[in-house]
């Protein structure tokens, strides 16, 4: 079985567990032997690159770097999980400097060591704002960044499988846009449900309107659940995920879920939020998702809430003010 | 992309992080979609299954279940990484005891729910001890059990690739058989460097004898080392080898490494350990690596010790004396 391609793949972050998880599942769907880890932490890369050499992997080319310029220099593709984490006495505030920091230093050091890179996806929380955050700073066009969103889609078909009983490819379609998390816009119209468009079940007996609601909260606390149920943060699904929209994006199997993408058209805009994407070699380009206008208007509310969340980055100078930016990347109007 | 099998895969202590691997490296392989993953600690499994659920595997029938009678009840393949951790201030003498104890009930549950499993993969350690007594319990095949031994191959490789400065490819059928750590016979003479007999560079000015001597510790205390880099035991590349092991025995593609295997003909008797192994359909085979003289007596020792170790399981009356194993498992002469 041979590789797609012998572009440079960097994992930013590759000593953490999502990292660590990204490489192995990359060189597992042999997406290119050229596999360059990254991390600050020398000393856990190492221990990952061991792992990774201990497999056995044929033909790949595995190599690991603490030095950034080492680790982007030639690359093609780019995923990055390498966030920090909620520490004990960190404010909400204090983590989305922290990322924010860090997703500009990246930007930065794309622009510098990498500018001819194809795609980067980025996973680190908040996905939208990191994402936004590099995309302005490595002067990279909106269809080369991309961000982790899949996971809210996959969730929900998740619960409505286990409500309905039905095996998860009976659930079609099933999608989340805007943002993450407490903010994200559950559609309900573009699922069916074993044929059966699922808006034609909420309401009636096979789903009352509590129970639906109910399942959205589930959707929306599905992270936090692992968390309760784990003991540790999700790391194999958004490993997984992102690795798909890379492969993706190096022209492999078309990406099936929603990424969060660069938005400024018609409503929406100087905004990174999931919508109805598709990732291929030239890479994300969306369109904005039909729905009912129960859920436009949740839709219109997640968007609302990123506003707020990038104007608190743009509060704190890590962007400049939004009628600035075409300064910082001309490819962004 | 196809499943190589419907039949049903049993991942046996799936909550932790070899098993949680396994089982999303095998939904990766598309070896079958009828994944099921057992473990006793309910919550950190159910989080598990979460985990893959999210992940979006096309087709995947993923179950998870904390009773070992529908884990095992009609399954064709099992993987086992269920043992017990070494805790603070258990001895080895307890930890052996403990896992003995676990591949004891294991074997006789095979015995109870799935006479008809086709193979079993044992990596918990001591694997070559905890395998054997699976083996002896479940009544199984010689044939139809088998022990993770490659990590000390994939080490031995990974070690000379860095010492030679050439990529892993080039390091062909680096070698270890008998026992695993401390005690395993680390092969030299069928491995080929770039073309070149490992064994015509060792003493030369390419390799002194120091620098082998000081390479092969580093392959014993390969697994040591991760532990000290990244702060856990190895997981990523138990699981994925195993894996492998699985998918051979499926019939896929041939496993590359040694593998551990039940051992009665010729010097070694009544044991269980790492020879040059074939793993296919039919199960696994082996024959006796052949060897220098002094690599055949470092086998014989890893043998004498694991004779030590197995009489050691004797005397704790977790298998009866080797003369009457036959009593306990037809197949065993």
């Amino acid at each position: 079985m041979k590789y797609s391609t012998q572009d440079k793949l960097t994992i930013v972050g590759a000593a953490g567990m999502i990292g660590s998880n990204m490489a192995q599942t990359a060189l597992m769907m042999k997406l290119t032997p050229n596999i360059c880890l990254y991390d600050p932490f020398a000393p856990a890369l190492e221990g990952v690159a061991e792992e990774l050499f201990h497999c056995g992997f044929e033909g790949a080319n595995i190599t690991f770097t603490s030095d950034i310029e080492e680790a982007l220099s030639g690359a093609s593709y780019i995923i990055s999980s390498g966030g920090a984490a909620r520490k004990a006495g960190m404010t909400r505030e204090d983590l989305l400097k922290g990322n924010a920091q860090i997703a500009m230093q990246l930007g930065k050091d794309i622009r510098t060591y990498c500018p001819d890179v194809k795609h980067v996806t980025v996973i680190f929380n908040p996905a939208d704002i990191t994402g936004l955050i590099v995309l302005l700073y490595s002067g990279l066009k909106p269809s080369q960044v991309s961000t982790l969103a899949a996971l809210d889609s996959t969730r929900l078909q998740t619960e409505l499988a286990k409500y309905f009983k039905v095996p998860t490819d009976k659930i079609l379609n099933s999608r989340t846009y805007g943002g993450h998390g407490e903010q994200m816009a559950v559609f309900a119209s573009t699922t069916t449900i074993d044929g059966t468009p699922l808006n034609e079940l909420i309401g009636t007996e096979k789903m009352p309107r509590q129970d639906w609601d109910d399942l959205r909260q589930r959707v929306i606390q599905g992270g936090k659940h692992i968390i309760e149920l784990r003991g540790r943060s999700s790391f194999q699904s958004p490993a997984y995920l992102s690795v798909e929209m890379i492969a993706a994006a190096m022209g492999g199997r078309p990406f099936r879920w929603p990424a969060g993408v660069y938005v400024s058209q018609g409503k929406y805009n100087h905004i990174m939020m999931a919508m109805e994407t598709s990732i291929s070699e030239n890479g994300i380009s969306y369109k904005e998702p039909a729905g009912t206008p129960a859920e436009q208007k949740d839709l219109e509310e997640s968007y609302s809430h990123l506003c707020k969340l990038r104007d608190e980055v743009i509060a704190m100078e890590i962007l400049p003010p939004v009628n600035r930016w075409n300064e910082l990347n001309p490819h962004i109007r």
